[in-house]
């Protein structure tokens, strides 16, 4: 009975990550219900992203210049350059202050069962950038999962022949982490990178 | 590190039921990275919704028409009017199409918790519906929660002195309901409203 502009729009709604047609119908209804408080601020800003936001042609990030503002910041170490799967991961490592290098953005993680090959991925300008000079060091930020580490080791072989040094992420226990409550795997790895306390 | 038209389009898809703040950031991403396919979609659906649909004058229903849809429809019975908490209620009713009646539509419930009084709803347009005259029974369509039910007596009150026959849905086992498996008040309720088998 509902309306085809608002069965579009469920639709629409319902394709997000985090949202089934049940939530989405739910979203739709809250939107109608709050037109000027709900539906007038989110298509303003979906349109506002959608007119000014544009995808970085160094890293991969997303911004509205081109280059973005992490690429343009003079206050950045050209010489370090932190590799991550997504522009998500940008900015969590961003939003911490910790890099003070740049940042090149994949596209995403190798994957068999979707089907993700390395020239999905922008590992050709990776390399391209990287073989540009003046770069000393390539940081392997992916997550720590299979698919994560599977595309690190392919790129640290990838990288093998350059003249970068290339370092990873650290694995081991996460701050606050009680090992009754971790993973073996976790508890694997901190044990196998175990350091001398110093 | 995002953009404030990120920030900005996240903060709203965030006040979305069923989105919170992380959730609303990978919706962000999602969309980001699929500009044809999911964000230009998105926010055109958004966009028609927000210029063509209007809610119907008459019972609330949200539709491209005023009056909507339902009440210009001539073939429904002008004598028979459900009365429900929202325009979701309404279509859930007609897309079962076994109500051949209008509808009303109360924009939500009363409810102490959420402050909503008598007069945040649109009872008094219900009553001048009535009083209008050519309604012969108006059915309380309201949901079997707390809420829906103490909106459903306090309506039944206020219609007692009209010229109507007021009734309600009937509660008791839904269908491919198991006895071992349903709650101790529909059981109840199953209980108190049993009937002669016929």
């Amino acid at each position: 009975m509902a309306s085809p502009e608002i069965e579009a729009l469920t639709q629409a709604l319902a394709r997000l990550p985090g949202l089934g047609p049940r939530s989405a119908r739910r979203a739709v209804l809250h939107l109608l219900k709050r037109r000027d408080s709900a539906l007038g601020p989110l298509l303003e800003a979906l349109a506002r992203v959608n007119e000014r936001l544009v995808t970085c042609g160094l890293c991969g990030n997303v911004d509205t210049a081109n280059p973005c503002a992490v690429c343009s910041d003079a206050r950045r170490d050209p010489r370090l350059l932190c590799v991550v799967e997504e522009v998500a991961d940008l900015w969590a490592l961003d939003r911490s202050r910790l890099f003070p290098g740049r940042f090149h953005v994949l596209g995403g993680r190798l994957s068999a069962l979707e089907g993700v090959r390395p020239e999905d991925l922008s590992i050709d300008r990776l390399l391209a950038r990287i073989g540009g000079g003046g770069i000393d060091e390539v940081v392997l930020a992916m997550n720590a999962t299979l698919e994560g580490q599977t595309t690190a080791h392919y790129l640290a072989e990838r990288l093998e022949t350059l003249p970068v040094r290339v370092t990873q992420l650290a694995h081991g226990l996460p701050v606050g982490g009680e090992l009754d409550y971790l993973d073996e795997g976790t508890l694997a790895q901190a044990l196998r990178a175990r350091r001398p306390v110093s």
